[in-house]
């Protein structure tokens, strides 16, 4: 058995007030990794027993995070344990550095991913370790976005409310976050600013896109974008409210090609059994 | 085209404290419905439209309610808006009372579905109209259950954890409404109480079925009980992870039947097309 270690660094104790509780991972109530203070004596146990070999040590500090210093602090750290553990004659083949990395949903400004690597480059330079990282959110998120058409308006007494046919199945992050995504009109209008709840039509008050958002105003038929929804979009789609998923589309140099179908009702019903004494 | 008009009945303009903001829906800034006070209103537009038939009126007061008051004040105010219509010559032949009927997951104690019914039913009788309910989560919720299988245990810094291997994927309640599901050993045991919190495999802090909550001691291999599942459970559930559906089991008579069949990795990317200029 091959194992390598998974680290959950408490870098900053506190929680970065920009990140959601969901999305922080390296705190004493959460239940990722091991605390780093601990893992040098895990890993001497672990020596101790015969059918494991040791490989590795993984960690990860966090989601959405916009900050360099982090990373280096928490990459310093780990190859303050790489070293204590050569020294006990323990040397580890991998070293996963995690993910982590945020990317601009609103008005956050994250490091290029060139610049965080220009910063932790020179601390593994001279390492005979093969690195691995898992850059996801930073690759993907903003290579995605989340197409939907305006069904209707409705002009509610607290505020207005543009209904489209994307709901919290399709993109559950600003229901489940209470994330910012940016909503723009396919196309360009000069239509005046209004203030609305941008919201599905699933059955649920928590069903929105986006509340209380300043758009151009919309018309029923109008296409809307939403931004930055390849990342943990899809993935985290459900067909709640027997909502088949959408298709997804990759485009490429202008073309476009279908790379995932869109549901049918069929689909949704593909694994059921009806019992015999049912099946009247 | 056929219309019943929805309408969300602002019964108490105050949230009750016992339900979570997403599952409340007649309040002014939520997206349903529309207030009764209006409703009269916009009937007489519709009447006067020549491609519209009036046929009902559709009232929904929220969800999870373990009272009965709301139901029987939202009743009689819709009674009175059916009377004002009549009166002016609209005679909907559909009323439908909606859902909302509140079940136990802690120590709820909603009335029975009779209860209301015997609350209900004087102010119908007489009534000549087709009556539409939506019992649903009255009806399925505690009739399902999600089994989960312990992985392994895990004793953090600030407390214990449980690792199943049901995630927020399978069953988002906890995540989503921060809501309450018993959980129970398949098998009935006497050890030790413990305090832990209850977590799934899937890489979220907020992947968590329960948080410090008090169950008997667990081991790897043991099988537990997530209680009240049956409703917004499985239609709620997503392959987030890559991690397919489990299988749904009907039980009847001591018999079981495979109602849905487990999904498989292939079943995940059954929709999925490689563009010619990728498939190499």
């Amino acid at each position: 058995m091959n194992v390598t270690a998974p680290i959950a660094l408490r870098i900053n104790p506190d929680i970065d007030p920009e990140t959601h509780p969901y999305i922080s991972t390296g705190l004493r109530k959460h239940k990722f990794g091991i605390p780093i203070e601990n893992a040098l004596e895990y890993y001497r146990v672990a020596k101790g027993l015969e059918n494991i070999e040791l490989i590795g040590v993984h960690k990860h500090i966090g989601s959405q995070i916009t900050k360099i210093t982090p990373f280096v602090d928490a990459l310093q750290r780990i190859l303050v344990l790489i070293e204590s553990l050569k020294a006990e004659g323990i040397n580890l083949r991998y070293l996963d550095i995690g993910g982590g990395l945020g990317i601009q949903y609103k008005d956050e400004s994250p490091p290029h991913p060139k610049e965080l690597a220009r910063k932790l480059l020179p601390l593994l330079r001279g390492q005979d370790i093969t690195i691995i990282v898992e850059p996801g959110r930073s690759i993907a998120g903003n290579a995605g976005i989340l197409l939907t058409k305006v069904l209707y308006l409705k002009k509610g007494e607290d505020r207005e409310f543009v209904i489209v046919d994307a709901g919290m199945n399709d993109l559950m992050r600003p229901t489940l976050y209470d994330a910012y995504h940016h909503i723009l009109p396919v196309r360009k209008n000069r239509r005046r600013m209004i203030v609305a709840d941008i919201v599905g039509p699933v059955c649920e008050s928590g069903d929105f896109l986006a509340r209380e958002r300043e758009i151009n105003s919309v018309q029923h038929g109008d296409c809307l974008a939403v931004m930055s929804a390849g990342a943990y979009g899809f993935s985290m789609s459900s067909n709640y409210n027997s909502r088949p998923r959408p298709a997804e589309v990759l485009v490429r140099d202008g073309e476009h090609y279908i790379i995932r179908k869109r549901e049918t009702y069929r689909d949704l019903v593909r694994g059921e059994i009806i019992p015999d004494f049912l099946d009247k």
